[in-house]
């Protein structure tokens, strides 16, 4: 038995279909956010990031890293222990705090990563709910699939924000049993918007339970950060609503907020929560501080929206094959996997652009794309050379414009395919 | 169907099994690491913890803090994406090749925990293995054993580091098919070692792939802090070496180490390390710094080793029932979960000495303890000031002392119990 051939082979598998991932080494540059040092072999380079999920580059917000920083000098660089092995610190309570407000909900529990509390609070959920039925959105993120299955309870996926679809399995599943539906507000792929209104109006008609992942809409919509069901009126409709720290409030974590018992339920009996080191207080002080300077201003908020329509435009008006999406995230269709690969090594080789190629399993095979996430720092000026460098390499590489007549450069630009396999995402 | 109600009696299950538990929030002091300010109701108080998994104090070190305190000013407090899209800094590339080399192996991996790292580890490689057995030390933390039946491998449990019964489980699956035995080197509610060098003897007679778990001995162990593989020169005859950065390193986050084709799989097929946000910079430099220390410090692990022995002999010498344990950990029994409690909040409340209880499901019932893990910083004087409580603790609930001829006090001195339950882990 020659156990690295299995390895071996695994790797092989993803060399052969195209989606095996060579990270990009950077080091980002706080000041001079987005642009970022790039290492690859000895050389190192500065590039600009065009699909960082910082959505407002809250990550080198003065307040925050001063936060960080002050916390671990006074406090050190750890939590030291579990939360109940003497790792739950003040800046923890603090923040646990400030997101139940945020949500307008009675508690909160922070983990150590949005992944883990979607896995954690989900499996526990579904497991502390006799006979439950899980309805879960068929684009949901592999942090909540893993949740659902981790939970024992039967599932049922419904249609992508398909609520006829989800109202028939409510209504099968009757409304005697207890049934969770587990959706996202802002689906990240695609950016499109989860009808939330009406999952809410079929909850109650049916007696089920609402939980809600708002990981790409926390920090960045609602009056104060507090996502699309702040924008929208609907956090009290909603049971659970689960957050990142990682993503707009620029940090690194996980949280959930919903009613007391809730939340006490799954501090008491989610092993990912209960047998794992807590956040260290730099990273919780880091947290609120960014929690807090977002609930009061709105100028990141309107200056991201500002750039992403622009985004929109000006890729659009140059004919690049812009994929509808309600939101933040502008993708950009390529719908070859290879293509898309190369689309990003380029970019990044040629023109100092970093964009990561999201190939299957992460989206459909056929729907290959570069997303990208302007943010407040992505000037108008850094807009038009995103265009232009995208508009050189769809020419060189040959991938379809959505309006083949203004391509932006004539085909006898065409510039032959450079290739540069060891770097890229 | 009222939901809220399920989760009530779910907690309220847990008050009448006395296992409900209430975090004691702790502001850790640096400088004068073990102390910490606890705070209660509106109270605030300076404690000694002595239940901290910081085992040699490093996340105090200034060469830690002031890693981390750089890294935030330079690189912001966020890494912004997964490891693909953006989130792969080069302090975390520095701090994969750290843990290479500190275990002897070919490639290592990091991910937000230890909890994660094993979970997701474990789970992918039992896939990856056709048909695999998984053999489980019936002892194995709760992240190994939630990595082990997400990986859907058949698993059989052996008795706690029992090498003949593992022999018969290895014999009766048989040299052809594909085997993983996962361990850990020192059990943390104990303080016992597994027979490492056996067990490899095992896997190699019988062709089976190991796995082990070092959280608690990486940094404190071995002439480079490599753990007890290093300290007995085993490193190279185990698969996968498995590790924390959040105890005796100081920060936050878990990884493994291995062959470069076991990486790379791990790294390219567990959905735990794929979908979520990377560490940080900011804790990756801390991490890095911290393992550097100890690489070339022998200090902090021979400071430890000393005051683990005195406070063993010390409380034994007390009469306190003192559990056996080959390492650091000093288990202290008090066989009942109630007392346990009570021992833990008076020693809290009176005595301003923070250890939590550990009860059910932590230990079997029964053998309910504190835990007691000294520290470098944990002086001569902190010791008796330590055995002093314990003996007046043990004196005022009547916990029974190993040897009741010698309790330390008359029980003319008994103090009527105090019940604090809104203090105490
Ligand atoms: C929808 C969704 N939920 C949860 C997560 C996980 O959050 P985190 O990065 O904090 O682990 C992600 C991405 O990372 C996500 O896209
Ligand atoms: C044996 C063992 N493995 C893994 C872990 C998890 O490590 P981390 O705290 O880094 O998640 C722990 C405790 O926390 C542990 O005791």
């Amino acid at each position: 038995m020659n156990y690295q051939r299995f390895f071996q082979e695994a790797i092989d598998q993803l060399h052969a279909e195209r989606r095996y991932r060579v990270f990009a080494d950077l080091e980002r540059i706080v000041g001079s956010f987005p642009r970022a040092i790039w290492r690859s072999g000895g050389d190192t380079k500065e590039i600009t990031v065009w699909c960082s999920n910082d959505y407002l580059g809250m990550g080198q917000h003065p307040d925050v890293i001063a936060a960080m920083q002050n916390a671990a000098g006074c406090m050190g660089s750890g939590a030291g222990g579990t939360r109940n092995i003497s790792g739950t610190n003040h800046p923890l309570v603090e923040l646990e705090a400030e997101l139940a407000d945020l949500h307008g909900k009675e508690a909160g529990l922070v983990f150590t990563s949005g992944f883990v509390s979607n896995e954690a609070s989900i499996s526990t959920i579904g497991r502390l709910l006799p006979n439950c039925l899980i309805l879960s959105d068929e684009l949901n993120h592999s942090s909540m699939i893993e949740g659902v299955r981790r939970s024992g309870a039967e599932k049922k996926v419904f249609r992508h924000n398909d609520v006829r679809h989800l109202e028939e399995l409510l209504r099968a599943a009757g409304r005697e049993r207890a049934k969770l539906i587990v959706f996202e507000s802002v689906y990240s792929m695609d950016g499109d918007i989860a009808p939330i209104a009406e999952i809410a109006d079929l909850a109650k008609r049916y007696n089920a339970m609402t939980y809600i992942d708002e990981v790409h809409a926390v920090g960045m919509y609602g009056d104060h950060g507090g996502g699309i069901t702040e924008r929208e009126g609907l956090a009290d409709r909603i049971d659970v609503i689960e957050g990142t720290l990682a993503k707009a409030f620029g940090t690194l974590g996980g949280y959930i907020t919903g009613t007391r018992e809730v939340i006490d339920a799954v501090r008491s009996y989610a092993p990912g929560f209960i047998f794992t080191t807590a956040l260290p207080p730099s990273i919780a002080a880091a947290a609120t501080a960014s929690i807090r300077h977002l609930k009061v201003s709105g100028a990141e908020r309107e200056a991201q929206q500002r750039q992403a329509t622009h985004t929109k435009e000006v890729l659009s008006g140059a004919g690049l094959p812009v994929m509808p999406s309600q939101t933040h995230i502008v993708p950009v269709l390529v719908g070859d996997p290879e293509l898309c690969k190369m689309a990003s090594d380029r970019l990044l080789a040629v023109h100092g652009i970093y964009i990561q190629p999201i190939n299957y399993p992460t989206v459909p095979r056929g729907t290959e794309r570069l997303r990208i996430t302007p943010t407040p720092f992505h000037t108008d000026g850094l807009i038009d050379g995103l265009k232009d460098a995208l508009v050189e390499t769809w020419t060189a590489l040959g991938i379809p414009f959505s309006d083949m007549r203004k391509p932006g450069i004539e085909k006898s630009d065409r510039i032959i395919p450079l290739v540069v396999p060891s770097a890229g995402g």
